[in-house]
């Protein structure tokens, strides 16, 4: 079966985008170069804040998104994926852009749960993804229990994504999101969800270690099958 | 100043390609997605292996090469940065098959070592790299000594870019590439000239500490302030 090449519509943001590239290579069996898959990534930058336009009334990112999702298809991908969870608000504007499949990371992450046998989630994502909903309704029927931070613990995960990875700030104070982790799992979590992409690099940023599933690895698994290949 | 788009010519390998992504973001000035740099990557596994094209009389990576950089031109590149030192023996003919800049991974190196003041330094690289004189070339002049290894140590690094790095062994023994970096140092080199793109991605993955520069973060930070960005 001739392979796939995987395109990346990132940017969302750069550090979350470089991180699902790594999971890819390191998940994928391969024992030279030439047995990796071909990767199209386009860390575009310009896309406007998610949150900011799906709770705030922000700038559309609609249309760069579907401008480097052209990019993609142009340039050889013959499947897409998105690093970011607040982006697909917008799956649906990414689809109608191109004629290739996009993958959809949160339903992947509802199947990786599943097969888990979680029954009470915590999650953790950005005010834009938890305000609209998008969590809710893939899990909707799932028979898993999604449960979200305080008003404080929800500030708290948004500081560590802003100012903490996004911002580049390497000694950032993480005392306030380590308790919302806490929080949850106190209230029955059986895993944290990291629902923003950024949160995967934020974990290795600051060494924390809370039980957790990395929907940005989900994803790459799933990529990496969807595009022919195999899993180490 | 209107910021240019940076375009990674990659694939070579996909660890070391992942590497400069995350080295670019890391070193940019930036306090959100949207101050980092538009970067476009072409991971093209497909380029055949260049030491074994520049020693072996094995297949050219010429077409691909080109290929790839005139995908990243099409795309949107105002740049162009290839993350494989080897690759930089077919460095004019990527230059002849685009209109946009390609900076020199190793001029830059060049650069870097003088400014640090080195007068002596150990030459970690493949061997299409080493026996192509390239290193040799673009230091002649610039009044720094290079060493390389013995037979036994530079088959050392061989085996630890290819069956570690590249095939993805985390467990790899590394005890005679740790020899040979010791032996470079012992015999008077200042630094150890890590030559090899994958060398930084195994000097991560087995925690080795040598005193060593990194060409793949040089480039990083040239590309960074090439593209009309600053650094941190």
């Amino acid at each position: 079966m001739k392979r796939k090449t995987i395109g990346i519509l990132g940017g969302m943001g750069p550090a979350a985008t470089a991180d699902l590239f790594r999971k890819i290579t390191s998940v994928t069996k391969a024992s030279c170069d030439q047995e990796h898959i071909h990767i199209i990534i386009d860390s575009n930058t310009a896309i406007p804040d998610r949150t900011a336009a799906l709770i705030r009334g922000g700038e559309s990112p609609v249309p760069q998104l579907q401008r480097s999702a052209r990019t993609l298809e142009a340039a050889g991908a013959g499947l897409i994926i998105m690093p970011c969870n607040t982006a697909h608000g917008f799956y649906d504007e990414v689809c109608a852009a191109v004629s290739v499949p996009v993958l959809h990371m949160i339903r992947i992450t509802v199947q990786a749960l599943t097969q888990a046998g979680i029954k009470r989630a915590g999650l953790l994502a950005t005010d834009g993804t938890v305000q609209t909903g998008i969590y809710d309704r893939c899990f909707s029927g799932s028979g898993i229990e999604l449960i979200t931070p305080t008003a404080e613990g929800q500030a708290a995960v948004m500081d560590i994504v802003y100012n903490g990875v996004k911002a580049g700030d390497a000694g950032h104070d993480t005392a306030a999101f380590e308790r919302t982790c806490a929080g949850l799992l106190a209230e029955g979590a059986q895993t944290l969800i990291l629902g923003c992409t950024e949160l995967p690099c934020a974990f290795e940023m600051y060494s924390l270690s809370f039980p957790h599933i990395d929907p940005t690895l989900e994803l790459a698994r799933a990529a990496v099958l969807a595009a022919g290949g195999e899993l180490k």
